[in-house]
């Protein structure tokens, strides 16, 4: 395997136009800077990262709830199928070296919570706010830079 | 089976005396109106939970991440080992027709989040605060109210 | 907890009228010699041996595969629900200390193979034939016999 | 993403010289074809195939137990981290189309039998002898053609 840092974008599978575009923002400059974008692998928030990365030239890989690759996203370059429906979330964070969290409804908020758990450094882009162990961005740049930071990956 | 409420209580694996002993106190008002507590099965909150339930004659089940039943604590009832490690979550709250968190770490806002994904009401005393669909409670008594109450069980 | 040994009778959801009254035997011998029995929780040989268990005023603790103890069968003492689809098969084996196959189809050929995986003895009565480290029973008592004295319990 | 199949190989994390070259052509063929290798990522089996891919100019993802990537073999082309132990066993054979097993330990027969469950095409190559619905090949070839027969991808 290469060396490149691999960061988990999450968010919901429901995302606004400026959510969505938030999230394709931080899609392609995790890529840009060479990272592998990890993902949920569904829509919205999922779908908007996978976009941005491969608008950048990079690589998103999904991670999906089902038993099979179907509702896949059509942006992501490798998807893989649990099974495990949302014990898949797990896998999701575990597969980051750092967590961006873009926007959120509960899933996501569980996905914090176990990438805190796992010891991933988290960073929240227009979301749930979560004391100190949980960094606050307020755009796509700050937050990316601040999960790169994070990681020593600067 | 017979047609019992199952409350899920999660919490810290490490809680501090008063936690420890709201979380007794949930566990025993929880078993008191006849419902079967559902916990991570360790320390701390979850062994204060399942302890309390036992006091009140009641029945504590205890949902472990390890591959077998070892560091179960002592007032479990029984214990289900999963082997899933911190994806045993999912299946602490998904046991729950509730749950009650009792402080709160990382991974118990993980719980929450689980919870909610899945479409169980959940009440907090003493920790996260996360909007309006997640209930608050100041007491154990509160708590446990609210709860049974969002289960239309009261 | 009691020191009650706990045994893990996995089998198909579908099981026919001599493959369910073997299951059903083994829940009650599993039971009668004092032992907790661990299913899948749904019908067929997991029902059977729920039964079993009742019958001989057992306990059978069921471990589901979807988000909520919908699906139980109406034999078991308690359940819990894993959320986690067939992955749940795990948490089935991990929670035995022995595990008695009764049937076979193909989930319970993964509940074999991960039993051995994480070290538990199996029993195999009228199923998959599958060499030296997994014990083939000709009745229900000699499979119950073979699971008791593989971990000291005789 | 691309349309390609993806195809899994599970096999033994300890592997003989004999049946690691035996994975690493199956990974060879399969990636020749066109198709990604999904394997458990680890040494063994898991390691020859994705080295097979590799040098076919393919593929490979390991799908890993692990909280971490730490343990991942060099040949991998990516990594997912799945923090569920063995339940990861699930997603192994839930992201192929087909499963290809060469040799075969207890975590074997588990993939085949969750493959089976989740509706997977199984060919062994060197293992478990299953019955009909788990098709065996003698060499290489014969397993890789048999699978992408399977599949409808000849």
């Amino acid at each position: 395997m290469s060396g490149a840092p691999y960061i988990s974008v999450v968010g919901s599978g429901r995302a606004s136009g400026e959510l969505y575009e938030l999230a394709r923002e931080v899609g392609r400059l995790v890529a840009g800077r060479g990272a592998v974008v990890v993902c949920g692998g569904l829509g919205g928030v999922m779908e908007a990262a996978a976009r941005g990365a491969r608008e950048a030239g990079g690589v998103a890989i999904g991670v999906l709830p089902g038993e099979d690759r179907r509702g896949a996203n059509r942006y992501l370059t490798y998807a893989v199928a649990t099974g495990a429906g949302q014990a898949r979330n797990l896998a999701v964070v575990c597969s980051g070296d750092a967590v961006i969290a873009v926007g959120g409804e509960y899933g996501t908020l569980s996905e914090i919570g176990l990438a805190r758990k796992v010891g991933r450094p988290v960073v929240v882009l227009r979301g749930w706010e979560l004391g100190p162990h949980v960094a606050v961005a307020a755009t796509p740049r700050e937050a990316v830079e601040r999960a790169f930071g994070m990681i020593g990956a600067l």
